[in-house]
């Protein structure tokens, strides 16, 4: 009898179905969507690999752990596309009873840490949420470049509504990678 | 220009690669067979959640790091089954080279860094790697719980040599692990 490891296992069983979601960006290759669970190993990547162009107040192991937990709420609520049409504050609703009741398989005192990680990059306030919903809007256009068009395409954006909606993200957080990146994407909607 | 960054993308691209490499295993509802860029997403959320039950010892924020890393080198060499029947010396050596040509797309010192740590795991003395290979023999099992048989019915296993291949590296860097999944192995094994 371990009922706090069963608390837990079941906690990471029921993220398995994360693996199911499906996002609108494809692979790189576009063979095929992306789902949110190799998405989140992605970015987690991402975090560990581009610390440097973060603000120095910001905490790279405890991004890492957000961007591991981000996207678990979709398991319930869905993935909510960058270019889709959707209410915000529906999805939100839907997202915290999500957070309710996957965050609530484990234990109490995990449940309040793991929930509180989660709060924070939803309310995308701290240097560290705000690092890491950059790095979130940052892989979506580089594997969209490399696929050439992806789910640019697929909803038929301009580089103005790139700018908007990710640009203005990914700039707040990680300048440098915006910098980086918007001539790229440009470069591409101009050829 | 950013050569820097230039380095640090062409790695995070190239790493896209994992999400389109099998495993043995299936995802719990056994519709498809697992990628490894998606496990190694659920094992670094595994270290997150059951950090408790490491050594005292263990840095869990560098174990995710390994969590992050450790199956990279599949892009070349492929994922060698826990079952299946291998020569260990020749993947080592294509592991490695692997690990040249992959890390080696990142600039000097963290091609440097990351591979110490990639190397680390693979060596697997230190307390860190030890409870990380733990980690990554302890998924597999309680996804095939769940899909009724998953890679044992697969590869026609036995108890016994789950015990011997799967155990023993649980039980070395979490024992608690082990004693709370064994029993529940052998009950499935007998129904």
């Amino acid at each position: 009898m371990n009922t706090r490891l069963d608390a837990q296992m079941a906690f990471l069983n029921e993220a398995d179905k994360l693996k199911s979601v499906l996002r609108a960006t494809t692979l790189c290759d576009g063979s095929r969507h992306e789902n949110s669970g190799e998405h989140s190993w992605h970015i987690a990547l991402y975090a560990l690999t581009l610390g440097e162009h973060a603000p120095e107040s910001v905490d790279i192991n405890r991004v890492i752990k957000m961007l591991l937990l981000h996207d678990l709420v979709e398991i319930d609520a869905g993935d909510a596309p960058i270019f889709g049409d959707h209410d915000i504050s529906a999805m939100e609703v839907k997202e915290a009873k999500a957070a309710d009741r996957i965050f609530g398989l484990l234990p109490d005192d995990q449940n309040e840490e793991l929930r509180a990680i989660w709060n924070e990059f939803e309310a995308a306030q701290t240097p560290d949420a705000i690092f890491a919903k950059s790095l979130d809007r940052f892989q979506p256009p580089n594997q969209n470049l490399i696929s050439n068009g992806g789910s640019w395409t697929d909803y038929g954006v301009t580089y103005e509504t790139i700018e908007s909606r990710v640009g203005s993200k990914v700039a707040k957080g990680a300048p440098t990678l915006w910098t980086w990146l918007a001539p790229q994407i440009k470069a591409w909607f101009k050829n």
